[in-house]
């Protein structure tokens, strides 16, 4: 019934055989829109974010024994912190609360659901970290296999919180991008569903992700939505899930959307800023906001598109300005990885250089926990004290 | 209006002077019990549990911009895993997607806003890890200035993921139980409010976990809840969540309480077992569980006091169960931190030998994310492979 819809060409394709990209402009491939959505009130958000919004996702037989309890993460109104004077319009939606610590949670569940749908015994995924942990974790869940391509030089720190879910774990050798289509064409002779970054059903999951920002912010729409963006996957799916309540009638608005990105790792914004419509594979690259370093993102293109609908911005972070806003966010309470701090140092960017109205409404995604890389931890100043019990009454006094 | 109780010899406190502990027989003291609460239908569970329930709380002013989010954790229904058939009863309630990724939080808000309301401007904790982070964050939220005394041996894992808040961080040497009470002595000295693991306003917050679980059950008290138990508070908050539910007529049972321990640091149940009314100190204990490496825990009695009512049962759990159960969890897609494990442990153990019949509906809790202690991943067997991307062909095939 529901087709796969070109990104780009609007080519329809079949949901059962496409791979996720258009034959004819190898342009991603997205789930045809939803234009009579309601919300279900019956379900509220505590019984699940999916069920709630269920007439969202009509191409999905949602099935609860394969949820870990994903998404209806806070957006925490932040109103100190940078020294900054940001009135009281900043939120951060804060993914790192989710069951395997990261906004992939979304994504993995509605890929999972659609490879049991098609009778899929093995999943797989090519990652940098975040995901490769979520789609271990709901194979787990699921009783599936599951195959996790990773790069050959991820931190040693990530691979024991991606095998203690028991998948099978390569490191892989070669070029990333190549990687990404690689596994999908082997995943298919292979019988692996393989529910990569930017996989059409991955993307459906992340329209939670705008439900949820819709419902606390009170049924309304911010002024800006701003996504740390890599393979863009995430990014598509925040905006389609705010396109789907607009074009239900639900909504009465859409948001201006804001990628950020890692200067050390800038190909969408260098696009943006140099006005072509296609994004240009880096040779070079490097950030230690590694969850954003994806030097061709596959669906870059797209989020240019999507950028540009409506008067968006595509901005980037130096390597410096990621460690402070890590602070900046932890100075609120809040712990994220580097890549998360892109979205609020992305946010004051903005406003200090007039581009977003200092009375706006902004959220900021915040999409994985800091505990995910520690090792970025080296780059802040963190002071221990010692001492002997008896000695404690004079140092606190 | 309300009084501190000694949870032994009922003698009545003022809730602003006491110290926590009773002047004549040196036992915790709790909040006075709440026999008339009813459940804020107007307030669903995502704008928070401490709002839907803020009945239960008419001692605190709530105060949504100290809130970081906590609570609302998934109770996960798990069906297979470990090669037991569990039937269809047993649940996970998963306190590692809080906002520091433990159940602390819930306390730590209670706690904070207690201190504010008392008009201090610091507050400060004496943790093993998991409240150092969890004070030291919510401090940060609330612009409070947080001392955090931790143990001179703490893992460098740990310290990163505490500094990054910016509290005042001290390595102390000494006695842990010793410290414990030092640190509230010195805190009353210096205006410095100590929220330690069974301070009473923390030990309030963590009623919300039971009433979640109530809810996420369908109005339902379940028939047995596991707890790893250390110093006492989660323990005591939770029971006293379902006694207050109970007593305020909106549940119609208790349920039956299990302490879990380290077979390594197991003073409660040594209590239990030989029949004591007093924990006592050990002098010699280790386990990987250092969350609840407590060998003198300040509410051990009440604890011990708790379960002996209502046919409650103390188990510990050897060190190679606590990683096998690690490792189930994560087969069911769940990573938690070593303590964490000891729950599901008890509870396999309990129906195997007839203590807990098979058809009853067992709640564990899971106490806090498995990133907050990697280093136990070394006790896994994770199998990794490496490739070029020109072989993944053969090795996929």
């Amino acid at each position: 019934m529901y087709k796969l819809i070109c990104t780009n060409c609007n080519e329809p394709y079949d949901t059962e055989t496409a791979t996720g990209r258009c034959t004819s402009c190898d342009e991603p491939l997205e789930l045809e829109e939803i234009s009579d959505g309601r919300i279900a009130e019956e379900f509220p958000m505590e019984k699940g974010i999916f069920n709630r919004y269920a007439s969202f996702f009509p191409f999905l037989s949602l099935d609860e024994t394969l949820s870990l309890g994903e998404g209806a993460t806070p957006l925490v109104h932040i109103q100190n912190g940078a020294g900054n004077d940001r009135g009281s319009k900043i939120y951060i939606k804060n993914e790192g609360m989710n069951p395997t610590w990261s906004f992939k949670d979304r994504g993995t569940l509605s890929g999972v659901l659609h490879a049991k749908a098609m009778g899929y015994k093995k999943i797989g995924t090519v990652s940098t970290g975040n995901m490769a942990a979520s789609v271990a974790a709901y194979a787990a869940r699921a009783g599936l296999q599951a195959t996790i391509l990773v790069k050959e030089e991820m931190s040693e720190e990530k691979i024991g919180p991606i095998g203690i879910y028991g998948p099978r774990l390569i490191r892989v050798k070669g070029n990333y991008r190549e990687l990404y289509s690689e596994s999908i064409r082997l995943g298919r002779e292979n019988e692996i569903y393989f529910i990569n970054s930017d996989a059409p059903y991955r993307v459906e999951g992340y329209k939670t992700t705008s439900f949820e920002i819709f419902e606390q912010l009170g049924m309304k729409v911010p002024d800006y939505v701003i996504v740390p963006t890599s393979a863009g996957g995430n990014f598509r799916g925040i905006e389609k899930g705010f396109r789907e309540l607009y074009l239900s009638g639900i909504s009465n608005k859409m948001p201006t959307f804001v990628a950020s990105q890692a200067k050390g790792c800038n190909p969408i914004v260098r696009a943006f800023e140099t006005g072509s419509d296609q994004v240009q594979q880096l040779s070079k690259f490097g950030t230690i906001a590694h969850a954003i370093e994806n030097p061709y993102p596959p669906s870059g293109n797209q989020v240019l598109r999507l950028i540009r609908k409506n008067g968006g911005i595509a901005v980037d972070i130096d390597e410096d300005d990621i460690i402070k806003y890590q602070r900046v966010l932890a100075d609120s309470g809040i712990f994220v990885q580097p890549a998360s701090a892109t979205s609020l140092a992305a946010a004051d960017k903005l406003v200090r250089e007039g581009k977003i109205q200092p009375d706006s409404q902004v959220v900021c995604i915040a999409t994985a926990s800091g505990l995910k890389f520690t090792e970025s931890l080296k780059h802040h100043t963190i002071q221990v004290e010692s001492c002997n019990i008896e000695d404690l009454e004079k140092i606190l006094g």
